[in-house]
């Protein structure tokens, strides 16, 4: 295995103080806690936003933090769900007195440890909203469905509305929205290694890729024989767009994102490809990210996200085009 | 080999056509060329930049296209050379009468080809200048050192400079001046692969690394059994700041630049030490960089670049952080 670190057990501590080292004007760390949070905050009249999970998904979360998006970004180990008195920790942190939503990606350790801590927080009566993203097409129960990439434009959406002064019922129930009008799907070219385990989570053969694979590296659909990036593409949208319902004229932003060591070249041949497939549907995309979001550690590979854009949905997210 | 691609003959343009699919408000292609440029290019009364090189670098150098930075990015093959005549096509199309600054990496290739483009705008009378970026610290002679990350560095002051209506001269001096107070210096852990050859530029054992390694694979200094994060931050310094000479309340900035497969949760170990190294040496940072800026396709590792900042320097490297 070959990982710049030190010991691995140190890892998440080294990063946290390694991304704060990179923005000390915008980012502290929560003292003693592995959480992220803006250096202004609790931000007075806006709602607070927390969101978090296990690392090695970087730039999720903690790249997130920051004016129109997170107000805290809380850290797990590696591939690990964030304590509950962490999250209850960031929530104090952040809250203004007008309340705090967790944005939470749909895996079980998450969904249990963050609804402990904004039981915590309420008994602390902080008012807390939850949104749980399952844009994951990978699982066929849209209940049981991970939350992947597709979770950075719920970030993006919550910010924006957020800054606006809206009220914690008003952001959440946007968010909320957002976040069923979302669906990503991936493929994985090789897996990840986790630091302390130093052994690769799974293995495919050198031909070979698994459609569906998690950002943990959970197994996936299929496993064949590597496809061309054109085909792939295809593929992947033909498991996003049905659910989506998207019409001739409909708005939609796009995302094209690396699971960690998938060169950027490559990512835009298949940005290419979905939008040739988009443009001759006549779908429109309003903005398009292309570049690692929401990785896993050194896996190979990507996934599409789809997000279909009302009015309100589209005004916020050109809001950080600027 | 596993690439997500299609014809890797076609690699270069399907990838530009997804650049631009990504930013079609922003960015325009050369109509026939492998040339990215500005959508409002030529800029009225702004000297034109341009830059270039071999793809496969990416986001360097059509990421950097953009306002307060290139007005055009050339293209070549994967790790190759662009040829004159596209570098000729891209000087006309970003010259507003002001003149056109090449901001060029040492390889002998480049230089070459940008050379004889000049001297082909020149006889069609545009003003042309030239800067060479030589940063990195791996090669002894500092006239054979090679171009690597910290030409990002040149493309933000230079296009910090450019955006203020300087004139050609003045823009050139500057980048200029800039060039020589920046330093770079890398290590790989694993090669990259050109797409058409689909061979590794080079092995190495499972638990060596190469100090030293060029952005294409070139031979590095030494090969060794990978050390721990600390130890390489602090190695890698050791050939730069002798260099710049640096002192106690010297300004800098710092780039910790992954070359393509090394998560970010790694790079920011590494610059959480090298800030440490440098706060106990009471030199300031005025603006870190973490994350892929000059990759080298797949291959594994980073690099450290340091940019010594006098106060006009450092003026325009702000205005890149609104």
């Amino acid at each position: 295995m070959k990982k710049v670190m030190n010991q691995p057990e140190n890892i998440v501590d080294e990063m946290l103080e390694g991304i704060v080292a990179s923005a000390p004007e915008r980012l502290r760390r929560l003292s003693g806690w592995n959480v992220l949070i803006r250096k202004d905050a609790p931000v007075p009249g806006k709602v607070g936003l927390v969101s978090g999970g296990g690392s090695g998904h970087e730039p999720a979360h903690a790249g997130f933090v920051g004016e129109k998006l997170l107000d805290a970004a809380v850290a797990g180990e590696v591939f690990t769900s964030p304590a509950p008195d962490q999250i209850f920790e960031a929530i104090k942190a952040v809250d203004s007195g007008k309340g705090v939503l967790l944005i939470v990606k749909n895996y079980s350790g998450d969904v249990m440890n963050f609804d402990m801590a904004a039981d915590m927080a309420e008994a602390e009566n902080i008012s807390v909203r939850q949104v749980i993203v399952r844009d994951d097409t990978a699982i066929a129960d849209p209940e049981a469905r991970r939350g992947v990439a597709g979770t950075i434009f719920v970030h993006k959406i919550a910010g924006a509305a957020a800054a606006t002064g809206k009220s914690l019922e008003e952001v959440a129930d946007i968010s909320e929205k957002a976040a069923t009008s979302i669906r990503s799907m991936g493929v994985s070219l090789s897996p990840s290694i986790v630091p302390e385990s130093g052994k690769p989570g799974f293995t495919l053969e050198k031909d070979e890729m698994e459609i569906g694979t998690g950002i943990h590296g959970e197994q996936g659909m299929e496993r064949r024989t590597l496809a061309p990036a054109d085909d792939l593409a295809e593929e992947l949208l033909d498991y996003i767009l049905p659910e989506l319902e998207l019409e001739a004229e409909d708005n939609t932003a796009v995302m094209i994102n690396g699971l960690g060591s998938t060169p950027l070249m490559e990512l835009f041949v298949v940005n290419r490809k979905v939008h040739e497939i988009l443009r001759e549907k006549n779908i429109n995309v309003e903005c398009t990210f292309v570049g690692e979001y929401m990785s896993s550690l050194e896996m190979a590979g990507f996934s599409i996200t789809l997000f279909k854009l009302d009015e309100e949905c589209r005004q916020l997210l050109l809001q950080h085009r600027t």
